[in-house]
C-alpha cells in the first residue's frame, strides 16, 4: 500500500501559478520570489493570505523539501504596502483588524509548521513584514547592503508584530532585539552576520546562487530527519530541558525507522556517499 | 470623559524626591541617579525599597516615557552595602530573608512592569545588584571601563539572584552566562558590546548625553506602543511560538486602535514626520 | 548529627575505576578521560552507561565539586561509534530503539543535574554525542583546531538529539544552531567562540591545565552556592520571568543559610580571602 496516498502527501506544485508572486521548482528546491520590484516587493492583503495557503499546502508536497524566498530586483520586501494597507487598517473596526493580524500571524505560523527548511535570501530592503518573514524563516543568507528593519514602531505600532518578540530575541538575544524593535532601526548585513541573524554574508552577485546550492544540499539530505528538526525545534520552545531531552528520544527513535538511517550505514560501510530519499 | 481620570494615569511625579537617590524630569525622560558616589552607589535596605516604589509608580505616570538609569562620579552601582546589608544577612531569620531576597526580586518585578523602556548607563563599577539592575533594564549604553560583575559567587552565594539565571542566559546565551555566574568574574565594555550585553559602546563622556538623547528618541515614539512590546517581551518569554502570535494578533490589533497609528499614516501620506502623543 | 550521612554525600569516588574511560580525582576536581585514542573516543552502548552512571552517582559525593571532561590523544569523541551503534541500531525493533535514545538522553539529564560544573575541554573531533557532551557541559574551553560537528542529518537522522533542539539554540542562537543542525557542518574552535559556544580559546598544549585550573578555581568556591546556580539554570528555563525571580528569592535565601556566605562577610570584614567549605 503506498503510504503515500494515506497522508495526501502526493500533492504536486509543479503547476502552481500563483498571482501575487512567482514560484519556481529547481529539482526538489522551490523558490518563491516576491515579484513587484518597482514598489520594492510590499505585501498586500491578497498577497499575505496566498504566501499563507503555500506554505500551509508545502506540508502535503514531498517533492519539494526546501524553500528559498528571494525579492526581485535587488530588494527582498518592503512589507505591508501603506496605500494598500495602512490605510485601509485605520478605518477598519476591531474584528476586521484582528482578523488581519491573525491572518498575518497564520502566515508565520505556516511557515513555522511547514516541513521544509526555508532559506531566506536577503538583499537591499528587508522592512516590517519582509522583516518578519526573513525572521520566521530557518536559515538567512544577506549581502551586506541589506537593511533588515522591524519598522512597526515607524507606523505607530508595537513591535509585537507575527511572534517578533518571542522570535527575535532567540535568535539575536534579547538585548539586541529591543534594540530592533524600540527603534526600528534598520540592521545592516555585517552588523546582522556578527549578530547571527544573517548565517552567510555574501556579494549580491552570489546571493541567490548561494541560497539555491544551499537549499539544494538540504534538499538532498534526510528530509524526514530534517522535517523532524524543524518541528522539534519549534516543540521544544517553551519546554523544561528534561521534557525536552524525553521529546528528542521518541523523536529519534522514530528517524532511527527510516530507510535514510540504513541507507547511511550501509553508504558508509560501503565507503560511499549517502543517497537520501526522505523515507 | 477623560479616560485618565479612569486608570488613575495622570499621577505625576515632577515634584517627586526621593531620599536615597535622584530624580529628575527631564521633558518625557525620567532620569535615576544613584547617588552615594564616595562608596560607588551601593544599595541599601532602604534605597531598594525607594527604586522598588518608584518603579511601581511609573506604571502610572503616562509623563515619563523612558527612563535612564545611572550612577553619580564614574561608577553605576557596587550593590549591595557589604556593612549595611550583607552584615545584617547574615544575623537574619529565614522569613526576614526571604523577605529580603523577595524584595529585591520586586525591583526587578517593578522594572519589568513598568510601561517605559529603561536604559542603563554603565560606567565603572557594576556589581552585584548593580550588575542585575543593568541586566534588568531593556537598553543597555557603556564605556569599555565599565566592569559589570555578578559576582554575588564571591560573596558565597549562588548566582541565581533577583532574576539571573532566567534573565542573563537570554541576552548573552547560556554559555557566557554559565561564565559569569560561576565566576563572578567582570565583563569588560568592549566584551560586553561584542556580546550584546551593552547596545552601544560609548565615551565616558558622552556616556549621559548619549543615554538621554536616545531616551528622548524613546520618548517622542508612540508610547503606547513601545509599553506593549515591553508587556510582550515579558508575556511571551515562555510561551510557544504559535501561542505567542496569537498574543501578538491580540496585542497588534489593539494597537491600531491607536490615534498615533492614524497620526503616522496621515503623516506619511502627507509626507510629514508623524508627531506621537500616546493615544 | 551528622547531616552528610542523611543525604548519603559521603559516597566516595576515590577508588573508582571505570571500565569505558579514565577517572581521576585532583584535590576537589574530577577529570574524566574518554580513551579509546586509536578511534578518537567514540561512545559504545557500555560507556554511554557508564557515564550515565557516573554523573547519576555525582550527586552524591561532595569530595567532588567539580568535573572536567576531556578525550584523550588530541580529539574529544568521535561520538556513536558505527560499527558498535550506529550497525546495530540498524536491525532493532522500536522498544529497543527507544530504550538506546533514551539512554543517551539519560546521559545528558544526569549532565544537567549532578550539582558539579562541568568543564567540556574540546581539541581536535567533537563529532555526534561528542558534540552534544560538550553542548551539555556548563562551561567549554578549546582549541583553534576543535571542529564541533552535531553530525546527525550526516547518518540520516533528525537534529533533535539528546537535547540538541533545546539546548543548542540557548547557547549560540536559533539561527546558527538551526545551521549546524541542518548541516551537520564542522564548528571550528574561533568560529564558535565568538558564537559563544567555546568559553574560552585556548592553545593545545595549555589546555587541560586551563581546564582543571578554572574547575580548581570553581571548586575552590561555594559550591553549595555553585550548586544552587545550576539546578536554578535549569529549573527557570522555561519559567516565565516573574516565576523566575520567586524562585531565585527562595532559592538565594537558602543560600543565605549557609555557613560559606558567613564565612565571606567575617573573612570581607577582616580583609582576608574567604576560604569556602560548601557548607
Amino acid at each position: 500500500m503506498d503510504q503515500h496516498l494515506i497522508t495526501g502527501n502526493r500533492q504536486s506544485l509543479a503547476d502552481y501559478r500563483p498571482q501575487h508572486f512567482l514560484w519556481e521548482q529547481r529539482g526538489a528546491v522551490g523558490l518563491i520570489t516576491l515579484n513587484r520590484p518597482e514598489r520594492k516587493n510590499p505585501l498586500t492583503f491578497e498577497s499575505y493570505a496566498e504566501l499563507r495557503d503555500l506554505f500551509r499546502t508545502l506540508s502535503y508536497v514531498d517533492e519539494v523539501r526546501a524553500i528559498v524566498l528571494q525579492g526581485a530586483g535587488g530588494n527582498f520586501c518592503s512589507g505591508g504596502d501603506v496605500h494598500e494597507i495602512i490605510g485601509p487598517l485605520t478605518k477598519m473596526s476591531m474584528p476586521d483588524l484582528l482578523a488581519f493580524t491573525r491572518m498575518t500571524g497564520d502566515l508565520v505560523k505556516a511557515m513555522r509548521a511547514c516541513p521544509q527548511p526555508i532559506i531566506a535570501a536577503l538583499d537591499g530592503v528587508c522592512a516590517g513584514a519582509g522583516a518578519i518573514m526573513a525572521m520566521a524563516s530557518d536559515l538567512r543568507v544577506g549581502t551586506a547592503r541589506s537593511k533588515t528593519a522591524f519598522l512597526f514602531t515607524r507606523v505607530g505600532l508595537a513591535g509585537c508584530d507575527m511572534g517578533a518578540c518571542a522570535i527575535l530575541p532567540r535568535i539575536v538575544g534579547q538585548g539586541r532585539a529591543s534594540d530592533l524593535l524600540y527603534s526600528g532601526r534598520s540592521l545592516g548585513g555585517e552588523e546582522g552576520y556578527q549578530w547571527g541573524f544573517l548565517n552567510r554574508l555574501l556579494e549580491p552577485e552570489l546571493l541567490l546562487e548561494n541560497a539555491l546550492s544551499w537549499a539544494g544540499e538540504i534538499a538532498s539530505g534526510p528530509s524526514f530527519g530534517h522535517a523532524m528538526t524543524k518541528r522539534m525545534l519549534h516543540q521544544e520552545w517553551a519546554m523544561g530541558v528534561d521534557e525536552a531531552i524525553e521529546s528528542e528520544a521518541q523523536a529519534q527513535a522514530i528517524c532511527m525507522m527510516t530507510q535514510d538511517f540504513h541507507r547511511a550505514y550501509h553508504a558508509f560501510v560501503a565507503k560511499q556517499r549517502p543517497e537520501f530519499q526522505g523515507d
